[in-house]
């Protein structure tokens, strides 16, 4: 379905960057599963344009307004429908340039298949904004993971060509004692090496300084997933996250653990070799293969990269069309827009990893994961 | 649902390397769609095994018989249920190791799957085997989308380090060229580079002399996609592309377009500027965006590479685990297996995209792209 | 999925009786469909309680907000959220019976379901306010079908014991005049002989005043189904239409044309002869089958009957259990309830059908019945 | 999806009457759960015709044959794919009629759908041979449920007019033994009064004699769900069997519990008081509602109806059309047919009612339900 994600645990998703409010129906969770307002605020707030040269002046508040399924903090195992109205919109300045196609953007082919009935307005519902009903319902369902024992974050791993410290894909403590100190990191600019973020945050604002953007690579580890979850083919944990990583406006491309570099290795440095641990728990030396086999969750993390275009909005001025004239023309976009969308874009991929893993254990374990967490917990330990 | 993708028109697989079959049905095809045997025997021809040093020497006819839903070379408009018998099956070969679980296969995520009742023969379902029933299944989809006037083909873009040509991207008319040429090629090895073939089998022929594998990257287009195919987010066409790519067994990444070189770009480079032609239509003088804007396709070519990681099955002696005695252990595979697996792979990604792109057709068509398949592509081009 | 029916036109609905909302999100509707306010209004008055001794005192304006996916009374092709406020909510009513189970209600299988957290209020998501977003929903897509040459109308069959005139199975003339009658009524107590209304509600006010409820009948006449549409087995028309009309609360039982009366029927006379119209089309002379043979229409009239059981709440004594106590207890409902809600059920069942034809028909027809309606019509004249 | 129902269980049919095999893709079944052939056997005996006046002539073996997912008489856990080889088919029969529409058969409609593509030989994909599949699917799951304590039972409610007792919807103990004695029954004319057996028999075999045939009721049992299975709306339990049903051919119409004599009920008659048990059980004292309040298990016995249409094929000369020469015609069927296809129709719907219980108990509890299932019944005992 169109916009809906996941069988057994269900996104759908709704809104237009001017319309009155982008939201989502979370459909799934189990009767009972707190929902921790705080922790959804400050997934939200990461979300958050700051107006800093860093991302769009467009600052909105980002309340999440629930309309059903939650009561006094609580799912009541009925559909979750929320809102997060839009406030601060400034239609004016689309308006200018509607007929101009905006290279990169989803201007053209919105005329191709809505027939110029779409809603052109802020880019509809093709902006960014709507991630932020992607943010809500996902930061609902990874609290819940949350408390079954799986952790999910992600980091810049690249920007404007500077790129941060790796997540330690062969080496579980370490990669645990990164995902810690992200954890402490009170505000939305996520990496791990620290002396890497004055000069990506320098290399943004002087991109935006001269009309430009710049692209980069978010990097997300999921640990806890206990093994055996996925398929063999359609529901591989692989297909289920990059389907949802795909979905996020700007990603074009996807690897797993030692990902494009298996294409230049052997086999026998590619296998990661199966060892026992002292507790008699099977775990692998290396994780080139990021913790799946042939689908399915070993136990080891899963890490993944994906690489975030630049920005297609940019105020140099681009050779286009104008569609409604039928003839070449110059664009030189208005309106309010982020010289770079990575930083922003970190908790949006983490939320969609627990929406894909999320519906994965759903799948296999039904609702108890959620009702019975401390258990689940144990159990896969 | 597990084994089963896409919602218009769907493909169910099922089987296990040494069990009776392996076979899929493929449901949502319209009636009166023609079914060329000899179309679907060429690219079953593909994916067979030769035993010339390259692949296994399980070499197998791999005939497709139809259970149902086809008759007289035409679909009936029902199920379409299809079978490979496996006929060469030495399933004593496995029994000797089966409690060793083999590095970067799925024994160890079986046993925790399937608590010990995975048919374990010859990797079972997990077998690149079953990839078969998928390159039936997409083949009759393929044949009735290269009647409404869309091409897609895959070829080896890297194999043990050594590179092919690139699709030319940036240039429609040599992208054809490249495509028109490929179709020519009678056999299974598809290079766009005449040159790079000899040193991609002496490179592969030799890991396999080791006891190693080698690994490498597929590179596809699909040409002819109409504009508006697609959706914003859950369902857009680098999405469901994606989905399927991770179905096959190896694939351990995917980028379309500029991929993970947009990383290090800027949107003045990135984005892909709009012209239009003498005939009106609209098109982009670039491709970095591999013809997909906002998860609909513009109308340009749609070009992605996947990663195929090395054959995890090498003779060479590996560290492991014995996990029914739970204790570590070295293991030499036996059996008989691919040193690489990337030339046989090329159609079964040609394939999973096939299917992807024909459950978005129908979405938006319903079944006339399949009934009026002239008209249709004269309306598109 | 729980709150999501129709895979290629598809209804996610959400909220409880006393919450922020209720509402739902449409998805698949194609770019370009005019959304009367006016019929849809008019829609939502059908369902809207009077106050007048039929329904309940609890009367609401219904007003229905669209929160995305409609811009100037047009759909914009994305996914079209409407939520209509809770306003008249008088929640204490029910915290004095929390404990005490309803017979009839969902108050026991919900905290079988939701062990406690499921939100009591009013009947929380199990109340038939819900059903003012199905009706909202439903409302859009029977506007849609109408432009296509579709019509679906419902009558009330029988009520309190009283029988209405039955839909013409056998003369489609006479029919298609009981229809046209009805669309001309313009109030919400929808019967084709007028003599029976004053009866009804007089016996119906009458059950309300001794503090009991009574039932009834409705019966849906779909005209203009193009013959092909529907599948022969899962997605048979009769399946498709009866899955929906079990979804509205107090639906116990549906029959498809001649219904339970075919178990005491001969072939002979069940079989519906096909003739051949001067014009060429192959019409039946009698329509036992309701226009479906083998679970796909034929293209006569599609009929369909369904039960509803009478009002659960009412305001007599009742045994039943303390749910907390864990006890036998006596209880007496308080609130406001109706008495009969067969006269309001009927839109809810026109849009519940609504929704079910509009699924098949798009995944026939994938948009094409949707923008272009008038060609669509007449080629199916 | 058209011949696939089921999310988390879910089963795919594919087959014509006359084609090489009909037969089923079944997916989700946990691994490890035992497959008995004597069960699956047994079930499919007494779907099986045997030419004894009551029953087409065509007599099968219908020997299931498991192409994948079983192994040493466990499932894999992999998909079950099942295939029952089509032997004995004569369509020398069919092919003198082929352009006479058969009067309440899917001929017409056929055409109308497939445009004359359409497996005609033996009434195609639409013959009742198809339910032979959907039986051997069924009979797997079944036999989980058995395990897992829930028992499922049909029988003939009515046929040629004569009724049989019904199942005793107020009496769980009188209703459990009514079931037990059905099961101790050896062959598959399923009857609760043995008195009525012989003049059923010989009202079928009067209605042959005159190249007639007869049609009935079946009631189904469901005896052992656990309260809280099911959902509010659409994927009820109501929704869930009825969606089901309507997909066996010649169903018409479905009622739970008091169904259609709800119409003339008060709510002080219908609704079913609860009661507590001694050892602390909710239970109700009658049981109108059929086990569901509000789309979800209660816990007490689920009985539904389901009205069966004589069998449209019949000697007698019929009125028609000559589809191909598009005038009125005569007909009068050729081959082999049922008089009444009741009595075989009685496991095909126990089996549709296994699959929607077992889908349902699948996306509350996971696995766990097949995996565990002597855990599971005693937990909901």
């Amino acid at each position: 379905m169109k916009n809906t994600f996941g069988s057994d645990l269900s996104l759908t998703i709704f809104g237009e960057s001017h319309g009155w409010a982008v939201g989502a129906v979370l459909d799934g969770m189990a009767a009972g599963v707190p929902v921790d307002e705080e922790f959804l605020a400050a997934c939200m707030d990461k979300r958050r344009a700051r107006g800093d040269g860093l991302s769009t002046p467009r600052v909105e508040a980002d309340t999440v307004q629930f309309l059903s399924g939650v009561v006094n903090g609580h799912t009541t195992g009925t559909a979750i429908a929320l809102m997060i109205e839009n406030q601060n919109t400034r239609s004016g300045d689309y308006a200018k340039t509607a007929d101009l196609l905006r290279p990169g953007h989803a201007d053209y082919t919105a005329y191709a298949k809505y027939h110029g009935f779409q809603d052109a307005r802020g880019g509809g519902h093709f902006s960014g904004r709507v991630t932020a009903a992607l943010v809500a319902g996902g930061a609902v369902v990874l609290g819940a993971l949350n408390r079954a024992g799986i952790d999910i974050t992600t980091h810049i791993a690249e920007c404007a060509g500077i790129a941060d410290t790796r997540f330690a894909l062969d080496d579980a403590a370490q990669l645990s004692a990164q995902v810690e100190a992200l954890a402490s990191k009170p505000e939305g600019f996520a990496v791990l090496d620290e002396t890497v973020e004055d000069p990506m945050k320098t290399a943004i604002r002087a991109a935006g300084a001269e009309g430009d953007s710049v692209g980069g690579m978010l990097e997300t580890a999921i640990l806890g997933l206990p093994a055996g979850i996925g398929e063999p083919y359609f529901d591989s944990v692989e297909s289920e996250i990059a389907h949802l990583a795909f979905s996020i406006p700007a990603v074009k491309g996807i690897e797993f653990g030692t990902g494009f570099g298996f294409a230049e290795m052997r086999g026998s440095e590619a296998n990661d070799a199966f060892r026992m641990t002292p507790e008699g728990a099977v775990v692998t030396a290396t994780n080139h293969n990021a913790g799946v086999n042939g689908g399915i969750a070993n136990g080891m993390p899963v890490v993944f990269r994906t690489v975030i275009k630049p920005t297609p909005s940019i105020y140099k001025q681009q050779d286009t069309v104008d569609y409604i004239a039928k003839k070449d023309a110059q664009l030189s976009i208005q309106g309010r827009h982020d010289p770079c969308i990575v930083p922003r874009a970190a908790i949006v991929q983490t939320c969609a990893a627990a929406l894909a893993v999320g519906d994965l254990l759903t799948a296999r374990y039904g609702e108890a994961w959620m009702t019975r967490p401390t258990t689940f917990r144990k159990e896969n330990e």
